[in-house]
Formats: C-alpha cells, sequence, structure tokens
C-alpha cells in the first residue's frame, strides 16, 4: 500500500499525514528554487536571483516546523516498527532538502557574479543539461518516497551515478578552458563551483530516495555510500579532443 | 546547571546520559578527522588520507546510532520542554558533525590528486592556518554545547566570521596564482574546494553553536544565519599587492 493510498483511520495517521503534506510541501519549494537557481542562471535574470535567496529562508523555517511536529508525533503517539520508521525518515528527508536549499542559494549568489563576467558560450550547454537532470531526480526521489516504490528509488540512485558523469565531463571541460584562457579562471570557478551544486544535489536525490528503500526494509542500501564526485582524484583537465571544446 | 554538572535522578536521565556520551564519542572522531585530514595534505601523508576515508564510515554508523537512540529515547520518555530541546539538540549536532566528517573525506580525497602535483610553496601557509583555526572551532562550539556555555557558543559565531575572511583571502590568492601561471590550475582547484571544506565546517561549528543558544532560548539566534561564505560575490582575485602573493 502507498502512502497516498493509506487510509487515515487513527490519530498518528491523521498527524501523519499532516506531516507527510508539509514535507511535500517543503519538496515543491525545493523544486522551485532549484529550477529558480537554473533560470537566474542561464536566463542572466537577477529577479530570480532573489527570489531564490528569498525562498531559502521559507526552506529552512518549514524544515524546522517538519522537525518539531515529527518529534512532537514521536512524544505524544508513541509509534512502533514501520510507523517509526516512516516518522524518521519524514525527519531525514527535509533535512536532506533544507541541503538542498542551500546548494540553489549558493548557485544564485555565484550568479550574481558571474553576469558581471563575459564567459564562452560553450560553458553553459553541458550544465544546463545537468542542472535539469538533477531537478527532474528530486522529484523523481520524492514520488518514490510519497508513493513507497523501492523501484523507483532504485531508478534515482541509478540516475545520479550518470549525473556525477555529467558534473566529471564538465569539471574536466572548464580547467581546460581555463587553462586556455586564464582571464576567465574567476567566473568559471563561480560556474565549476555551481556544477558542484548541482552535483551534490543529485546525492541529495539519492540520499531521499534511500529513505525509500529504508522504509520497506528498514536499513539503508548495502555499499558506501555514492556521496562524493571522482572529480575529487582528478588530476587535470579533459584535451579539447576527449570533451568537444570549441575555441570560441 | 551544565550539562556535565548534571546529577542523574531518573531513567530519562541516565537515558540522555548515554545519547550525550555517544555524541561526544561522534565528536572526537570528527575533530580526529579534521586533524588527520589536514596532516595528509600538509605533511604528505597518503597513510593519513586512507585513514581519514575510512573513519568517516564510523562516523556515518555512529550518527545513525544517535538518530535511532534519540527518537527512541523521545517515544519512550516522552520529554517535554528544556528536556526534549535537548534531545533534539543532541539529534542536530551529530547530523551537523556528520557533515563535517564528509569535508574531512572529501579534502583527503581531493589530497590523493595534489600529492601528484607540483604546486608553488606559498599555497600551503594561509590554508594551514585555515584549517588549524576550523578544528578548534569545532572542539570550543561541543564544548560551549556540553557545558551549556552561551558566551562560549557566541564566541565560536564570532570566529567564524574570522574563518569566513581568511576563506576569502585564499580564495583571492590562489585565482591570482591560477591566473599567472595557467598550469597549476587542476591542483589549484582542489585546494580551492579543500578551503571550501574548512570554511565549511567553520559554518557547521557555527551551527553546533546556535544549539548551544537554542538549549537556553527555545529559538535560534536572530538574523540569517551565516551559512555562505561572501566569495560567492568576488569577481575576480586580489592583485598580488593585496595579499602579499610571491611569485615562487
Amino acid at each position: 500500500m502507498s502512502i497516498e493510498q493509506r487510509h487515515i483511520d487513527s490519530a498518528f495517521d491523521e498527524d501523519l499525514d499532516r506531516l507527510l503534506g508539509q514535507l511535500m510541501t517543503m519538496g515543491g519549494l525545493v523544486e522551485s528554487s532549484i529550477r529558480d537557481s537554473s533560470e537566474a542562471l542561464f536566463l542572466k535574470d537577477i529577479e530570480l536571483v532573489d527570489q531564490t535567496i528569498r525562498s531559502d529562508a521559507r526552506i529552512d523555517a518549514i524544515e524546522e516546523e517538519i522537525q518539531l511536529a515529527a518529534v512532537n508525533l514521536i512524544a505524544l503517539r508513541q509509534p512502533r516498527a514501520s510507523d517509526l520508521r516512516m516518522v524518521m525518515a519524514a525527519m531525514r528527508i527535509s533535512s536532506i532538502l533544507e541541503r538542498v536549499g542551500d546548494c540553489s542559494k549558493n548557485t544564485a549568489k555565484r550568479t550574481t557574479a558571474i553576469l558581471q563576467s563575459p564567459l564562452p558560450g560553450s560553458a553553459f550547454s553541458a550544465l544546463e543539461r545537468l542542472a535539469r537532470a538533477t531537478q527532474v531526480l528530486v522529484k523523481d526521489s520524492l514520488d518514490a518516497f510519497i508513493q513507497t516504490d523501492e523501484h523507483k528509488a532504485g531508478d534515482v540512485i541509478r540516475r545520479d551515478h550518470e549525473i556525477d558523469q555529467m558534473h566529471n565531463s564538465i569539471f574536466r571541460q572548464y580547467l581546460a578552458l581555463m587553462e586556455q584562457n586564464p582571464k576567465v579562471t574567476t567566473p568559471l570557478m563561480h560556474l565549476l563551483f555551481i556544477a558542484k551544486n548541482f552535483e551534490r544535489i543529485g546525492d541529495h536525490a539519492t540520499g531521499i530516495a534511500e529513505q525509500s528503500i529504508y522504509l520497506k526494509t528498514g536499513s539503508l542500501p548495502d555499499g558506501e555510500r555514492k556521496k562524493d564526485d571522482s572529480t575529487a582524484f582528478l588530476t587535470g583537465p579533459a584535451t579539447p579532443a576527449e570533451n568537444g571544446i570549441r575555441k570560441d
């Protein structure tokens, strides 16, 4: 039985339903913050920069509300087993979503600096794909949770690996562009940190997806959490041939 | 009355005491991970790289234990008011410490790449001071919590601003070095991300300190949380005169 289909037949269920409602509201705000921060950058829209930064405060506040509501629910209803797991999962997901909001806010702040600098047009296309992919991934990870669909959750974790590869390739592309033209070092540095923000959002989607698996099994998936990106081990940029950089 | 002096006179206090013991064990592990990751980098010690990465798994596991113990404590003892705040603060701090462990692990991974590349000697001295400052800050933030000393907590938050300034100056120094010598772009990029890890650890220390204030007042300090660094707005590197870069 998915959470959506759950019949409300107890005080606990009523409280839980309210909690999950808050969590989905928060999820919607966070999805918007990813979209707004991306559009601010790609459409050079300074209004959306401000909106992203402002909405992060709202995201932080709703996370506080969710944590408090969850703790009150645990103290009052003393849920056990799968009921308790559900409440804990909601707490963890709200904490993860808060961190996604931080990533969007950081992207927005860096966009302010980037919009003042000329950048090679080739720097944006792959990043735009990365941004879109992470936004969809966060949405799908929340759907997997609310539908308690562990297959969908597994698919999110698989797609996060693709996002890591996209980020890897962007990282190498930017290093190559910097070496070719040191004058664009500063704006490209900001773009590198922005790419890293999106890569991290992908990790957070995996973290959310893992909670769906935790709900079914009572434990997290085996193996080391894939939290980090392989660019941490990179010792040099790609050659132009490797990633099709145009010198424009 | 500080937490240390608290007389154990109920089942709740006994459980809480055990929980805080776990939290302090976790704090010790995390302080070690900051020190190990720093020494790995500055002493070029690959053994310490491995040790930092391994210890992060232990840190993640103890965070899970703390979250579960806290939730069980809330369900079983139904603490209210300041007792409940204490348990929630312990949960939040363990979640923050887990993120500090992630920063150390990321620094260790990047160190592997850096140790293979020649770097200007001037790149390390300010970073070493930053690393040491953040390690002490995390220790002091945990002391402020366990002693419920809000003045010490306020001091941590103040010193985090100094850490932000140190990071700001390093960021500009590295950008200038990259522009001067594009061949060191890749290793300096890793150093930039490492500096950012330390800056972020400072933010986490502030997050821990805020919990001491939350314990006293029931709410977080006023004003926007200083989670981000001002380098996000930087539009260019420092001039050599500004930060005393030697061209070596």
